[in-house]
């Protein structure tokens, strides 16, 4: 067995093409533990380098998502299509796009998941609403999705769990950054889900997992490729993550701000951006609705409340308050030249809001709230931005990142549009 | 610890060179178990592909060797120089070559190693001695050397133990193959054992661990680089192993041909081999002596008996025989064209004389004896080698390995070199 993974390494190092065969040898008996760790990520490595050609990657998304089992939506009686983004700081996206969508018709199976480092988790911030359950089972999940439309919760542990174990190898073994590989990941848990199609915002920018735009378009073009190849129909918006979306960074936070955005209110960025998704989606389903009178009429929000009590949460509830909020002020006039996205990210998680290790608690209170925008005038000793904490740590902490945050100069910096192009198959 | 594991993985994966600083902390780290395998590999790997700097190499090497004990020779009372090869098929050189040098006034510090595949072991080859013992402590080995100046034994376990936990996880990833790799591994124990002279056998061809001559020469000038920067003088010479060198391949039976060269006589290759990297060892040394005459007149054959005496061999006892030998014919009349190094290390490895794991034994009479060298002219039905086995089923499979080995055509090929050209320090 060992030999054989030798020779599927040596191979793929060597530039040779891999046969769908040894592809799924290999990722199948790396499951079952046949295949060991420092195998796996010596071919990781050798991905890192050599790439993939289209084939070898559909036969490795493949084989991720035959690892599991993949769902069946057959029951849900509106076209389904899913979200996914690659991340980034102050993305609730999600959280007012799935009931929106939902409100327009279109069912949205949105399997999510948790925070890692300056980048929060949809989950995460969900779980800032008092008694919400975010781990649902196959049927439940299915059951809430044909009834209501919108479902948020965690991915159970049978979809596709080959890239489970591979994406915590390439976390330690400095093999995260490769688009086959980030793209085969995305794709092989989105396709196992069960959705007919599916709409990426994929970011590019300081607060980005990838910074360059050119990458970021590669990874979009790769993820738009697997999708078609597999029967979902998908298609992809690059858009900003130079600097923060909309004004706040913390879980409990940005559900306070998914409520002014449901409420028909809210950032003008982030209501951009969901209302762009929500039109590719209901694009891609075929159905002809208007997300901004779903958003303004109350039927996106009756969406949601529908959605959060379904899963066991108080619409109504208070959500949780920092103990510790403290102001950050303009040291002089002018304006905001910079508000960089990875700064703002660091600072939130330091204050709480995000965890270093994938078994770390995260505070639903803490993070950042913006009181500027890139671009806005200031004045010395207007309050910026406020910092919110659970300790005086965690404050201190956050404080020193947030340092970096935000640049006042004498002129504005140009606009940046936040949605840069859309990528749909050839 | 992890989270620097990871950030000289990416660092040598995007092209950074890493610090002495890091290289150390990684091999320590590594070797104490606090560095997974995983994380090895993955460095392994990026080492493949980008290469090392010679700073770099200079500091892993360094690393490995204080990973263990540096032996002192101070005591003994002559100049030291060893000889290490590259392996091939029918590399026997060190057994004649190491009495022989020391004979002529050099001691040969010889730590070697068994074999794997289809090259043989010195030590799996001396082991066909009976009453040998290879084991010695670092006490006896440098009262051995004092005493003879001939020694040929096992590493101890404090030998660059770095070195031999990476060279196991490189089998099994496909990261054998990088030169920094294979010259620091050779290197380290080299110049941890404490010689002040080290004299390299590097081989190219079918047979070699390196088939191709320009990447040989490559690995031949980073090693007498990495000597030089150790302060062990070191040179290298390239040499042919695309047909076996002498006419025997196996434990036992390559006893009796460096017997034969001992005694003055021996296969013409055999003899040019030992004597010119003899030359070079005593240059190395200083030493201004004749080998030939040292083979000629007995001092070399008188060296070995009393090395193999202290080591509790008994040099007249006999050597195993196997209980199957079975001729192999020419079926044609003409010149063997090709002998083909590669393949008759294959069939000795069949016939038993080599093992597959590292853990599995070697028959010690088992093997190749060749009756014909490449170039030979052969009438068809001439025995051209003998297949050596213990059992049938080792004779069936060597039988059939043995059978891609010779090729006879009409005319005889060109002849080649053994010494190809002489690399030292420029």
């Amino acid at each position: 067995m060992s030999h054989s993974a030798v020779e599927i390494i040596r191979a793929k190092r060597d530039g040779a093409e891999l046969s769908e065969d040894r592809i799924r040898w290999f990722l199948d008996a790396y499951t079952r533990g046949e295949v060991a760790d420092e195998q796996a990520s010596a071919l990781l490595m050798a991905v890192f380098f050599r790439g993939m050609t289209p084939a070898e990657l559909s036969a490795w998304t493949d084989a991720m998502i035959r690892s599991g089992r993949r769902l069946d939506l057959s029951s849900v009686p509106m076209p389904t299509v899913d979200k996914h983004s690659t991340g980034g700081v102050g993305d609730k996206i999600s959280l007012p796009l799935c009931p929106l969508v939902a409100a327009c018709g279109v069912a949205v199976p949105q399997l999510s998941g948790r925070g890692l480092g300056h980048t929060g988790g949809t989950l995460d911030k969900l779980e800032a609403i008092p008694g919400i359950r975010t781990a649902l089972s196959g049927d439940e999940f299915v059951a809430q999705l044909a009834e209501i439309g919108a479902v948020i919760c965690a991915a159970g542990p049978d979809l596709a769990p080959a890239d489970r174990k591979l994406y915590a190898l390439r976390d330690v073994t400095g093999t995260v950054e490769s688009i086959p590989l980030i793209a085969s990941s995305i794709m092989s848990k989105k396709i196992a889900e069960g959705t007919a199609g599916l709409v990426l915002d994929v970011k590019f920018g300081s607060g980005a997992f990838m910074t360059e735009v050119d990458r970021s378009r590669e990874l979009a073009r790769t993820m738009v490729g697997l999708g078609d190849a597999h029967g979902v129909r998908t298609v992809a918006l690059l858009t900003d993550m130079d600097t923060p979306l909309g004004r706040t960074a913390g879980n409990g936070l940005e559900i306070r701000e998914t409520l002014e955005v449901l409420e028909g209110g809210g950032p003008a960025d982030v209501v951009e951006v969901t209302l762009a998704l929500a039109r590719e989606m209901l694009d891609l389903a075929g159905v002809d609705a208007d997300p901004a009178a779903a958003l303004r009429d109350g039927r996106a929000m009756d969406r949601w409340r529908t959605m959060i009590r379904a899963q066991g949460g108080d619409p109504d509830a208070s959500l949780p308050v920092a103990r510790h909020i403290e102001e950050v002020r303009a040291d002089r006039d002018g304006f905001v030249t910079r508000l960089d996205a990875m700064a703002v990210g660091v600072a939130a998680w330091r204050l709480g809001a995000g965890r270093a290790r994938k078994e770390d608690p995260v505070s639903p209170a803490a993070g950042v709230v913006l009181r500027v925008a890139q671009g806005d005038p200031v004045r010395a000793g207007a309050v910026i931005a406020e910092l919110h904490a659970d300790d005086e740590d965690h404050l201190s902490s956050g404080r020193d990142a947030f340092a970096a945050a935000a640049r006042i100069g004498d002129a504005p910096p140009p606009p940046a549009p936040r949605v840069l192009e859309r990528i749909a198959a050839g």
